[in-house]
C-alpha cells in the first residue's frame, strides 16, 4: 500500500507554520509497514487542491489529506474531494446535531458557519470527531481511497489511530502482501556522526544486500546522535527478532570502538536516563547553572515525578550570585575552581546528595581569558568532587544547549561507572 | 512566477527528520513576491524523483530541488535532473579541483565518492559551493528552470540568497509582472484566537475584495497568538506604506477591544520585550521558579546582553528549597502567600531590583487543594508587591510553558502601566 500525504493550507506554502503532520504520519505509516513515496503541500485553492489530489491518486493507492475541514470559508477540502470523487456534497443532519450539542455543552449557540462541517461527499463514511468540531472522512475513489482529517495535530493523530490506520491495515491485508516494520533508536552522546559512521562502516556494508535491515544516523542536536535500526519482518515476531539481534551487534561494535556513549533507547531522553538512575539509588540532585541559565533544570522537570529526586537549582547568572548565594570564592567565574565551588555550593544550599554545576562562555565574546565554547562541569557527590572541561562548537544557543546535555552526560557516566 | 519546492530524501518520508527547508524557502519566496503553490517530498529513488520533478514543471514555472547532491550512492538528484532535461551527465574537472583543494586544506585526501559531485547535467550552470562540498545547479528546461541546492540548511540558505533568488527575480522581471510583498507580525498574549478574530471581524470583511492586504492569525503556543499583516505593493515603498497604514488601524482596534495585549512585533519575543524595558529603566531582575523549573530563566538568557539586567534565579522545586533558600514561611506552597514570599525572597537573595516568582500545579495531580493549571505569579518591586492568579489549560508541559510567558507578561504589563 502506497500512501501519499497532502497537507492543505496556504500558511504551509508561505512558511508561516511548520508541517509537523506529514512527519508524524510518515513515521507512523512506516512503523506499520505502509509505504509513503510522496508528500505534497497545497494551498487553500479549489482547483489546485483537486490537481494535487488527482496527482496523488495517480501514483499512490491511498491519500491522507490533512487540513481544510474547519468551519471557515477557507476550509474547502470537502468540496475538492467531492469533485475528485465526481459526486455532490450532501448535508448530514446527524453531524449538525453532534456539533450543536458540543456548543450547547459549553452554553454557547452554534455559529452558522459550522453547518459547512456537515457537508459530506456522497458515498463517504464519517469518522466521528472526539476532540474538535470537524468529523473526518473516508472517501472511496474506485479501488483507491481518500482520507480527510483535520489539520490540528491532536485531532489528526486521534483520528489516524482510531480510524484511518485500521482501515489502511485492512486494505493492506486484503492485498495479501504484508510485512511489519519495527525500528529502534539508540541514543548517543559524546561522539561525532562521522566517527559513528566509521565505526559501523563494515556493518553497514554487510547489510547492503539485505533490505530487511537498515541503519541510519540522525544528528539530533541537543538530543545527541541517534542510530536508527529498522527491520522489515514477515510478521511482528520476525521483525522483533531481526531487530533484537541487530541491536546486540551494533551495541557491541559501538561500545568496543567508542566506549559508553549509548545513554538511552527510543524515547528515553538524557533527562529520563538521569531520572532512572537517581531513582534507583534514591539520590537527590541540585544544580548550579551559569551559562545554561536554567536550561538543565527545565529539562529535568519535564520528567514526570521529578520532585522525588530533583531538589532544584540556582541560576547564578551574575557573578555576585555565585559568590553570595553559592559561596564561590571571588575570582574568575569561568574556571575549574568556580565550577567545583558551584557544585559544592549547590549540594549544600539545596540540601541535595549530588551537586552538578556548569559555568562557561556562551559567546560571542571571550570571558575570563576563555574562548566561547569553553565550559566547565562540576560534580560534587558524597564520595568526592570532579571537574570536566569541555570545548563545544557553535553559536551562543548551541553552546548553551550542548552544555546542558554534556553536563547531564557527565553525571550519567559517573553514576554508571562508580555506583555513587 | 510560480516556484515549486521538492525536498528529496527518504528520511523525510519516514518522518525521521523535519523538512525545515520548504518552510524557510516558502517564507523567503513569499517575502520576495514569488508564489509557491505546491511543495513535494520524494524519496531517494530515481524513477520517483523524475516523476516528482516532471509533475512540478507541469504546474509551476520554476522548481527548487533540495537535497540529494552529496557524495554517497543515495545522492542521485543530478542524474534525475539530467533525465528530466534529456541530457547526459558530464564530469566537470574544475569542480574536482575545488573539492580536492577543500580536502587538502584540512590535510585529508579526497575520497573517490566525491567525484560524483562533479557530475553535471549538460547545459547546467554551476553555483559554487562556499560552505560544503556540493555545488548547486541552475538547469534550464525549455522556458522553465530547475534549481538544485544541498539539503543541509545552512548550505541551502546561502546558495538560495546568493544565486537562486537573484536568478528567480531576474526571470520574474523579464515577465514584466512584479510586486513586492511585505509582512509584519503583531505578537499578542492574553487572549484567545477567536476573541482576536471577532475583534477584527469587520476589518477582515472590509479587506475581502482587496487582495493587496491580508490578515492571518497564527496560534503559536508559548509565543502567543500572532497577527500577521501581509501587503502586496507595486514596489517596496508602496508595500511598506500599505503595511504601515494597516498596522495602525489594526493596533487601534485591538487596543480598543482587548486592551494592552500586543507585546512585540516580528521577531520581538516576550523575553526581548522584557529586556528592552528593563534596560531602558536600568532595573535588574531575579526569579524564583517552582513549576516552571528554570524555563523562564532559560528564555531570558537567550537575549544577548542579558547579564546587564538579569541577576539569576532560584529553581525552588522542592518545598524545602522555598523555605530554606527563599525564606518562604512553611505552609501550602501553591498559594498567593507563597508566590509573594518567593518574589520577595528572589529580590533579596539575588540582590535584584525586581523579584518575579511562579508557583502552581503543572499536573496531572492536584496539590495543596489546587487543581492542575492553577498558577500564582508574584511580583516584588521597589514600590510594592502583587500576586496574579492564573488558570491555564493543557497538559503538564503546556501549563509550564504558558506559566512562563504569562509570568513575563505580568511583569511587562506592570512595567508599562506603572513605570516602576
Amino acid at each position: 500500500m502506497r500512501v501519499e500525504i497532502v497537507a492543505v493550507g496556504t500558511e504551509l506554502l508561505l512558511g508561516q507554520i511548520a508541517d509537523t503532520n506529514s512527519q508524524w504520519l510518515g513515521e507512523h505509516l512506516a512503523a506499520n509497514g505502509l509505504t509513503s513515496q510522496f508528500h505534497q503541500h497545497v494551498g487553500d485553492n479549489h482547483q489546485r487542491m483537486v490537481l494535487a489530489f488527482r496527482t496523488a491518486l495517480a501514483r499512490s493507492d491511498a491519500l491522507i489529506v490533512c487540513g481544510g475541514l474547519g468551519p471557515t470559508q477557507d476550509d474547502i477540502t470537502r468540496a475538492a474531494i467531492a469533485e475528485v470523487m465526481n459526486v455532490p456534497l450532501e448535508r448530514d443532519e446527524k453531524i449538525i446535531d453532534v456539533i450543536s450539542a458540543m456548543f450547547a455543552s459549553r452554553q454557547r449557540s452554534m455559529p452558522e458557519n459550522n453547518l459547512l462541517q456537515a457537508d459530506v461527499p456522497k458515498g463517504a463514511t464519517i469518522v466521528p470527531q472526539t476532540r474538535g468540531t470537524a468529523p473526518g472522512l473516508i472517501c472511496p475513489v474506485g479501488q483507491k481511497v481518500i482520507y480527510a482529517v483535520p489539520g490540528v495535530p491532536y485531532e489528526m493523530t486521534d483520528m489516524f489511530e482510531r480510524a484511518i490506520l485500521p482501515d489502511l491495515l485492512e486494505r493492506q491485508r486484503l492485498t495479501g502482501v504484508s510485512s511489519v516494520i519495527k525500528s529502534r533508536v539508540l541514543r548517543t552522546w559524546g561522539t561525532s556522526e562521522s566517527a559513528l559512521a566509521q565505526a559501523l562502516d563494515d556493518r553497514f556494508d554487510s547489510l547492503d544486500d539485505d533490505a530487511r535491515m537498515t541503519i541510519a544516523f540522525l544528528a539530533s542536536g541537543i538530543e545527541g546522535i541517534k542510530v536508527r535500526l529498522t527491520a522489515r519482518g514477515d510478521d511482528e515476531a520476525h521483525a522483533v527478532s531481526l531487530l533484537e539481534a541487530e541491536e546486540k551487534t551494533v551495541r557491541e561494535i559501538i561500545t568496543r570502538e567508542l566506549g559508553d556513549i549509548v545513554f538511552g533507547v527510543d524515547d528515553e531522553t538524557m533527562e529520563v536516563a538521569i531520572a532512572t538512575r537517581l531513582l534507583e539509588r534514591k539520590l537527590t540532585l541540585g544544580l548550579a547553572e551559569s551559562l545554561t541559565g536554567g536550561l538543565i533544570a527545565s529539562r529535568l522537570v519535564n520528567v514526570a515525578g521529578a520532585s522525588s529526586w530533583f531538589r532544584g537549582g540556582v541560576v547564578s547568572y551574575a557573578s555576585e550570585v555565585k559568590f553570595d548565594v553559592l559561596g564561590v570564592p571571588e575570582g574568575p567565574v569561568v574556571s575549574e575552581a568556580a565550577a567545583l565551588a558551584m557544585a559544592k555550593g549547590a549540594r549544600r544550599v539545596l540540601a541535595a546528595d549530588i551537586g552538578l554545576s556548569v559555568t562557561g562562555v556562551a559567546g560571542p565574546d571571550s570571558q575570563d581569558g576563555q574562548k566561547p565554547g569553553t565550559v566547565f562541569v562540576g560534580l560534587a557527590t558524597p564520595s568526592g568532587e570532579q571537574v570536566t572541561a569541555l570545548h563545544l562548537p557553535g553559536d551562543r544557543p548551541r553552546v548553551r544547549s550542548y552544555s546542558a546535555i554534556s553536563a547531564l552526560d557527565v553525571l550519567r557516566r559517573e553514576l554508571d561507572a562508580t555506583h555513587v
